[in-house]
């Protein structure tokens, strides 16, 4: 027999550390069996889900908050590519035995920081015990007016190719936590090294161009599987080829002082994950807009080339030739 | 360089198996970053995501597509509950190594069956390696007329306590895949001993009831971790008690033969997980209307008692008297 406020342990788990964070009224308190939302009249919905795996997609021994931070990031990374206003999130989370009330509360707070600035609750979810590594599996749902999700299939011929921030910091990054030797090598300063590790811990989704998105984009994506290999989705999603200007890609100062001494590492830049930018295609007539309009909202923006006509290829040029690429894409199959 | 129309492993794993479940548009053939659903106009959203586990909520024996089945069902279960009418579903799967291709089509064509059969179809999601057990999270998008979602909360005292379906079933299931002898100890012949696991195996959602739960069900939740423990929630959530008589609680002929050899199971029916029937308070005058109208759709439902004043106990009363039930919910946590 229930008595009274008996509550399981995920009951309390739950209250503990999630329902804090479900302030928004259609969570209704994490205590329902689903979660409610109006969508804002005359809109579409927009729903994505990414699932981060510990040991794949981040180290077991990363900070808590940012790997919360990090597994809702890349998912509205997700909906500014799309042109849409985040509107909550559901956590999934599968629990290892021994993870410690400290790494939950750290979790839980990273969580709730970003869901606050980015405006997106937690509106529900399970949690589930697993034998297995911990995982983090989330879906974000956003709106966008009726019609104006941008999708990848809507680039033309003549299209300017853009892309927002900066290129290849995480795929760096990523290299530099696993190789100790490789800041010293790249004549890196511990600033640079500290911003291109920080450029993978945690990502900088573009949600403040999401209404630019809609008004000026003819489709776009986000890069998280490397540039060189987003493209050639997005090409083949069009049916349409792409010409980029190698020397035109943006890169930051610590990952162009690395490519000065190692300038292979352009491969790493261009086909490494994690930057967590916005590529997209601009009518030519509207690229000076969007270029303005972003930069007015605080993230440059750099037309890097051009669609053209062809069957899904993505063209990489240096001086005029092909740039050869070793791996693409980045691919856990 | 991404020449033509390469692929990663990731893009073909998704074209082979699950692009062909992805008919609805606004699935944009698995092809996109995200979804795109127009809710129906005047329409509430309800969103629910349950994750399932290799080894803790199946086994990792159990066949493919009863795995992708039972994922599914168990989001279809919550909508049920709430009234909601499936929109569609996202998932993301994590793979371990060696799950081989023809695991990975009998899983797809259950979840492909199960989503024509439900109207519900596959629109996005994620597919990860893990180094972990093999893991499913669906999250599920429902409708719902605006302002009609049954809620856990809304039970007044004086409503009929009800529920679809028979109770206990799933968990004898489960009991007797754990153990060999209990079929012959419980003098079930073949027929029950089926009825039982299969009812463990594969939740029977009871989304033809929607409509009717809109009108009629003033609370209602599904029954997914035990009868007593659920009703526990719904009463705090409510902040009501419930008076069960254990003699009416709805049971199978297979579980009546086993409860009349072991009269202790009923604690394992009542407090026992996976049931994935509806558990709903109606306000008198509407509890035989519900009733009927659930017959008349092919769903059995019983009237087991009645809510009172106070403060979320859930009491099981056999001839008058508290049954005193050990475990009362089951919870990994």
């Amino acid at each position: 027999m229930s008595k009274g406020p008996a509550q399981t342990g995920e009951e309390r788990l739950i209250a503990t550390y999630f329902a804090p964070l479900a302030r928004h009224p259609g969570g209704l308190g994490l205590l329902d069996d689903a979660a409610l939302l109006t969508p804002p009249p005359g809109s579409d919905l927009v729903l994505t889900k990414d699932a981060l795996v510990a040991g794949v997609h981040f180290f077991p021994e990363d900070p808590p908050g940012v790997v919360a931070r990090k597994a809702l990031r890349v998912n509205l990374s997700d909906l500014a590519a799309k042109g849409a206003a985040p509107g909550g999130f559901l956590l999934a989370l599968a629990l290892p035995d021994g993870v410690k009330d400290d790494w939950l509360q750290a979790f839980a707070a990273g969580l709730g920081d970003d869901a606050d600035a980015y405006e997106c609750p937690l509106l529900g979810g399970d949690t589930v015990r697993t034998p297995g590594p911990l995982m983090v599996s989330i879906t974000a749902v956003g709106f966008v007016p009726e019609g104006k999700m941008v999708q990848r299939r809507g680039a033309r011929p003549r299209d300017r190719v853009i892309v927002t921030g900066t290129i290849g910091d995480a795929a760096l990054g990523l290299l530099l936590l696993g190789e100790a030797d490789a800041a010293r090598r790249w004549k890196l300063d511990a600033e640079m090294r500290a911003h291109l590790v920080d450029r993978y811990l945690l990502p900088q989704p573009r949600n403040i161009l999401a209404t630019l998105m809609q008004t000026e984009a003819s489709a776009a994506m986000d890069v998280s599987d490397g540039l060189a290999g987003d493209l050639g989705k997005l090409c083949r999603a069009s049916n349409v080829s792409a010409e980029i200007d190698v020397a035109r890609v943006p890169l930051s100062d610590a990952a162009k002082t690395a490519l000065s001494v190692e300038s292979t590492l352009i491969e790493t830049a261009l086909a490494g994950g994690d930057d967590y930018e916005i590529l997209c295609t601009v009518p030519p007539v509207q690229a000076d807009t969007f270029i303005t309009g972003a930069e007015a909202l605080g993230v440059c923006a750099t037309d890097i080339g051009q669609i053209v006509a062809g069957e899904g290829e993505a063209r990489f040029l240096r001086d005029g030739k092909p740039l050869s690429l070793g791996k693409t894409s980045f691919s856990h199959f």
